[in-house]
Parts: C-alpha cells; sequence; structure tokens
C-alpha cells in the first residue's frame, strides 16, 4: 500500500482516511495483522496493524530499500476518450518508471488538472497491488520533439509500428534504460514517424492486428516486463 | 467491422441497427465510403455504403480468406469484480483464439447468461477494431481438470508463476497451438499447480512484481503477439 511517508522501524504511523479504508475494508486487515506499505520512492516497510479506538494506526516492523529498477519510459499519443485511466493502472503494475504523454500532429491530450489528480491515484493504487516500491512518473504532456530530447542519452528506443520486426524475436538490454514511443490513435505523420528515426527509434511490430493506442502501450509494457530480472526483492 | 453474414461479392447487405450506428457514428463513412467487415468466421470484405433513404447498406466490393491463425487459448481464473470485460477486449485485439474461463479452488466465475452476451458484443467491437477475420472462442466455465482435457494435445503449455522463467528469454513455436493458464486472485492451489505441470504446463513469469489475473492474462496474449508471423493478410 502506498502512504505518502514511511517511519523508521518501531515508529507507528497513522494512516490516512482512503489508506485506512482500504486497510480495514478491503485488506480485512485486523490488529496484529501485517501490511506491505511504500513510498514510492523505494522504501518497503512491513507494518502490523495496532489497536486503536479512533483511526487505523500501524507500526513499522522493518524497513527495506529497494534499489531504483532501470528507466521504463512510455511514450503515449493520445488514446481515445478515458482509455488512459487503465492505461495507467495496468503500465504501473508491469513496471514502467515513467508515463511521458505526447501531443502529436493529430491528437493533443486534454484534461491536465484534475485528470493528473485520478492519474496519481490510480497509479499509487496500482503500487500497492504489484508490491513494487518505486512510483513512476507521469509527465504532464509536451509536444513530441520537445519531449524527446528529455530520454536518457543511452536509451534504447523503440517505435510501435506494424511495419517493425516482430517483438518476440527482439530482445532488449535490460540494464539500459529502454523507451518506447506509441503514436495516437490517428497515427503518427510522415514527419514524426521521420524525427524519431533521426533519435534512433527502431521499428518493432507488438502485433499482426491493428492494435488501439492504449493496448500497444500496455504491449510494450509486457514486453518489458518479460524481460525483468528476477534477482531483486521485489518479488511478492 | 463484424456482421453475422457476408454476402457474395456484388451482392448488397443491409446493415442491423447497432451496426448501423457504428458505421454512420463512429466511423462517419457516407455512402460511396469503404468499410472492412469480417463475420468473424474467416472472411473479411471490402464493402462500400450505398446511398439509401433509410436504413444502412453497402456492396460488397470483394472478400478474402483469411486462414485461421494457430490456437491461443488463454485459460483464465477468475479475476476479481468486472475486470474480466476489458480483458476480453484487449486480448481478442492481441489475437487470442480462445478464452477458457477456468473454476478453480479459490475462485469460481459468474455470471455465465447475460455476461457472456455482453462478452461477445465486446469481442465482436474488438474484432472490427483489429481488423482480424476470426472471432475467438469464448468458451462457458469449467473446474480445471475437465478444461485441460479439451487442450489440443500438441499444444505447447504455459503456466503464470512469478517463480518461473523469464518470458523475455522465452520462446515459443509460433505455428505450434499455444495454451496459458493464469490463476485467479486467489491464486491456483498445490493440487492445482500439480495438476498443471502433470500436464505439460511450463512456468514463466510474466513480470517481477505481483500482477491482477486479468493483467496476467493480458501478458500473456501480448507475449504471443510479439511473436505473430507477418506474412498473412491480416495486417491493416
Amino acid at each position: 500500500m502506498w502512504v505518502p511517508e514511511l517511519a523508521a522501524p518501531g515508529a507507528s504511523l497513522t494512516l490516512d482516511a482512503e489508506t485506512a479504508h482500504h486497510v480495514v475494508r478491503v485488506c480485512r486487515a485486523r490488529p496484529g495483522d501485517r501490511l506491505t506499505l511504500t513510498d514510492g520512492r523505494g522504501r518497503r516497510a512491513v507494518a502490523e496493524r495496532l489497536p486503536s479506538s479512533s483511526g487505523v494506526s500501524v507500526r513499522i516492523v522493518e524497513v527495506a530499500e529497494i534499489p531504483r529498477p532501470a528507466a521504463r519510459i512510455l511514450l503515449v499519443g493520445a488514446p481515445e476518450g478515458e482509455r488512459a485511466d487503465w492505461l495507467i493502472e495496468k503500465a504501473v503494475e508491469l513496471g514502467i518508471t515513467a508515463l511521458w504523454p505526447v501531443d502529436t500532429e493529430r491528437a493533443v491530450w486534454r484534461r491536465q488538472g484534475s485528470g493528473r489528480e485520478r492519474w496519481l491515484r490510480l497509479a499509487r493504487a496500482a503500487l500497492g497491488q504489484t508490491r513494487r516500491a518505486w512510483l513512476p512518473e507521469l509527465a504532464g504532456s509536451g509536444p513530441l520533439d520537445t519531449v524527446l530530447t528529455h530520454l536518457p542519452a543511452d536509451a534504447e528506443r523503440w517505435l510501435a509500428d506494424p511495419e517493425g520486426l516482430p517483438v518476440g524475436a527482439t530482445r532488449i538490454q535490460e540494464a539500459r534504460p529502454q523507451a518506447a514511443l506509441v503514436g495516437p490513435a490517428a497515427g503518427l505523420s510522415t514527419t514524426e514517424r521521420g524525427l524519431s528515426t533521426d533519435r534512433g527509434f527502431r521499428a518493432i511490430r507488438l502485433s499482426r492486428g491493428r492494435l488501439r493506442s492504449e493496448t500497444a502501450a500496455l504491449a510494450v509494457a509486457a514486453w518489458w516486463a518479460g524481460w525483468e530480472p528476477g534477482s531483486s526483492g521485489e518479488t511478492s
């Protein structure tokens, strides 16, 4: 479960109303039961629910520092309607480290304000579900050419493209940052495709059928997840 | 777009109310515009909208027979709540050929009647979106041991399991039927895991983090899609 701040081992912590509700109503944790908490910044704690007459409190039993995973950055053109909501949830489960919405010639992201707050809530909930310890960066949207300049220089770069190589036969270098660009529902323009190629993006085919933008983004996240090393303490 | 029956080239076809609505309101096709139709049983047609005063009719321009793809069978334990709905949509986009809900010791599927009808509607809509020509089989649920006896004898069999080999490093034999078993939210029992191992299922890890059932099923579908051969006429 995500909490804004963890305490040191031995200290106790009063949960906010939303988290308390989750602990009691969803997890059905009773006093004495143990929970996993994370601050989304690499710290994961085992905590024990305390008996309490008002509110819900826990005592931190132990805290582990989880190394920051290699970057997994999804650059996504605007999908149709509200379809980004579940993309957030699923992409966080699958371990992306950043979602960068990109505005393109054919589609611009709407709803930055309240939408972003909702995304954060969805991401925090998914983080708790998956027992990861790093909350992904959910960036505000920006134009493609600007966004591309923010990529790590050593990132492997992939462009979702029906004409590309099948991803099944494509291996990534797991330790390197990964970035993938998925166009909006209406597709990227020729100029935008040219720009991404100039910036080192290689075309990969995620599926033989046509995919919606958010499905393609999900398929990329699943592809990366399939290469995750298993040695870390992140496994549940 | 899915239609119950296609006509021969040259013949005309009156669309039912739901398809007509989609053609006019969603695709915004006007008389003279071309559409792609499929019957979900391997036939895909190019059709042209006809001018008409009442209803929406098309003339079939050409019909192609798309070979049946190799089997891609998802066996899925019951996820929480209504989470199966979007799994149907996404799994169809990613090209699975069958979804077999399995009842397990810890979770049983509900809602067979009206739920199945809704699944079919979702699957048909997704089929049209993705321009595939084969509607997947959406089976009724059955107990795991029974369902397993229905698998093709030559299917490669995979069990979603955090202790398995990373799928990124696992290759499938694309021409062979593929089957994957994803447990319900509460997981498979030891007996059920033993049964699946006895029946030739090999453990694969889809992600280092814990995944919801429907996310795991989606990740399997994306993995298979990444191996799809590209030579067929299915590419959009």
